[in-house]
């Protein structure tokens, strides 16, 4: 092992780490072990020997210890030839050069690889009872307009056919939870939210609904269709060679809160729709797929709140309005505490 | 489950996804089972289920399974939190962003996490008896001008103290193998290679020497110094954040073919240099580490080839020319493949 004043010796070391020397002298580690495939002491074990002796911070050391383990396990169970690595270096590298501020392909890559719903699972998990949940996805946005329970999440251009959802907050006790802010946004008829539209806007088909005394809280909207995510770079390259598509189910996306309660994100989605089993983000859980009725009755419509005109357009056109209801199970943040720590102790 | 026409019916599926449909139908699966975590049918269940269903290739089916089982595996095991996860988002993304045709970020990440030795270790392996191996790294040229055995690397004008190198080439059963090609490069004493030196040129300290008729060879040159890896990037930001450095040890590099033989590709370090217990890339394997030898005897650098002027300049400078000796042991293409599938085997 080389003393100290030979690590800044010329003899032994060149220009480049001479200069920044200056700066930092760094500890050398005797190598007292073969590492060699087939023996005990492999190139896992001198890496994790490594990390042990210089990484100070705990949750660094215990982060690249388990990424260390799952990449060399990997690596050990499939033996990538060189070319093969070739191939994932420039698919990664490609990820990167071609992110943009709006779309993030690492981040498309966590959610195709089901890491995002996985990672919000076990962030978020939902004691029994209680409303699964998943993404949020890109298009949360938490500063909306606040509509009564009852009003209009759309402008009467929107693209689509008429829909009134109907829903309650409440508690795993069965108790409603009055004031709780449900944050609803999706995707219109054409399969585009107001911010990706062809006429972006920053506030359709979204809004903050407070649920009454009752607990419940409802509104009119579109039926939501289904929408591709971005396919064009590498990490539709990678669905494409896995025959895989891109195109997400329809659904509702909802964002709730209310004091003491776990924060819920989550979505529901039509039994109609096409993509339910293929859905490329994982994130259609079967207690989350609802199925939809039709009211063929003008005269409910009426009583949903739609106006006369819009009234006699749903006549002249689809005929119907579609009726969605669910209701919500919100765990409360010390249920969610004590669940995680059973949790890790099993 | 969705029926094919309703995949292509505006009343479920948006504009974009209709657009694509033209020339695509995708497969649409059951959603059959829930995937809670906790539960015996997870997520992971649940993706492998979709790519056993869909990807045709049986190659790219066992690396996406591997990849989902290491990273889920992973993320159970840490339970990464979101700000980690943003963290990771924007070093990958920083990593594809800030890579350059000479140095990617990737390449990098792979050699300091020990996936690139790992890697070609199993590409690579080697029956007892062999020369370890270790990964080329970045300066490795295939084509370059031959030299005699006993001729010089290096121009009379190359910065460092001088080397002698004396090698051989044998097969595991001790016999020698005449008109091995040994391609040697190296960094100087200032710890550059020719290709990324102050005054880079294509051919210093580099070139192909063949091995005489009783398996030996030897050349002329300087005693490398250690060097940095890039150390600007995300890869130096991770290094920093685990509490290593980024200086190579000093090192010779060899890539040795002949026929019949598996190609090595290996370095060789002076027990002398720092850096060997923490090498960034985690290449300083133990059986590569050798102990130099210093001749202070001028009649000797005359019969090692160097002329009148050189042995007067090492006269009045450092006095001394420093022997390097190694056997390199290479296995056939036969032994490694056998060795390969006793390994799968095991």
């Amino acid at each position: 092992m080389a003393s100290i004043s030979q690590m800044k010796d010329p003899l032994y070391v060149g220009k480049a780490i001479r200069a920044q020397l200056e700066h930092e002298i760094p500890k050398d580690l005797p190598l007292e072990k073969d590492f060699r495939e087939g023996s005990d002491y492999t190139i896992t074990d001198h890496v994790h020997d490594l990390h042990k002796s210089l990484c100070t911070d705990t949750r660094t050391l215990e982060l690249v210890t388990a990424l260390i383990d799952a990449l060399h396990t990997f690596a050990r169970k499939t033996k990538p030839t060189h070319a093969e690595w070739i191939k994932a270096v420039s698919l990664l590298t490609r990820a990167g050069q071609q992110s943009t501020p709006e779309v993030n392909q690492f981040v498309l890559l966590s959610d195709c690889l089901g890491l995002s719903v996985l990672l919000d699972e076990l962030e978020h998990p939902k004691p029994p009872g209680c409303t699964e949940g998943c993404e949020p996805g890109p298009f949360f946005i938490d500063d909306v307009p606040e509509i009564p329970s009852g009003g209009s999440l759309a402008t009467s251009e929107t693209v689509g056919e008429k829909l009134f959802f109907e829903g309650s907050v409440k508690n795993v006790e069965g108790e409603v939870i009055p004031g709780a802010v449900v944050n609803v946004w999706q995707a219109d008829g054409d399969g585009f939210y107001d911010v990706n539209s062809e006429v972006p806007s920053a506030t359709n088909d979204r809004g903050k609904i407070k649920t009454l005394e009752d607990g419940s809280f409802s509104y009119r909207g579109i039926l939501p269709t289904a929408y591709p995510i971005p396919s064009q770079g590498p990490v539709g390259e990678m669905l494409r060679a896995l025959g895989r598509h891109s195109h997400r189910s329809a659904h509702l996306h909802f964002h709730i809160t209310a004091p003491g309660y776990d924060d819920l994100t989550t979505a529901l989605y039509p039994s109609h729709s096409p993509f339910l089993g293929t859905d490329p983000v994982f994130a259609t859980k079967k207690s989350l797929i609802c199925d939809l009725e039709q009211d063929r009755n003008a005269d409910n419509w009426k009583r949903m709140g739609f106006s006369d005109d819009e009234v006699q357009e749903i006549g002249k056109t689809s005929g119907r309005v579609w009726l969605w209801r669910y209701n919500f199970v919100l765990p409360s943040v010390e249920a969610v505490k004590e669940f995680k720590e059973r949790a890790n102790l099993a």
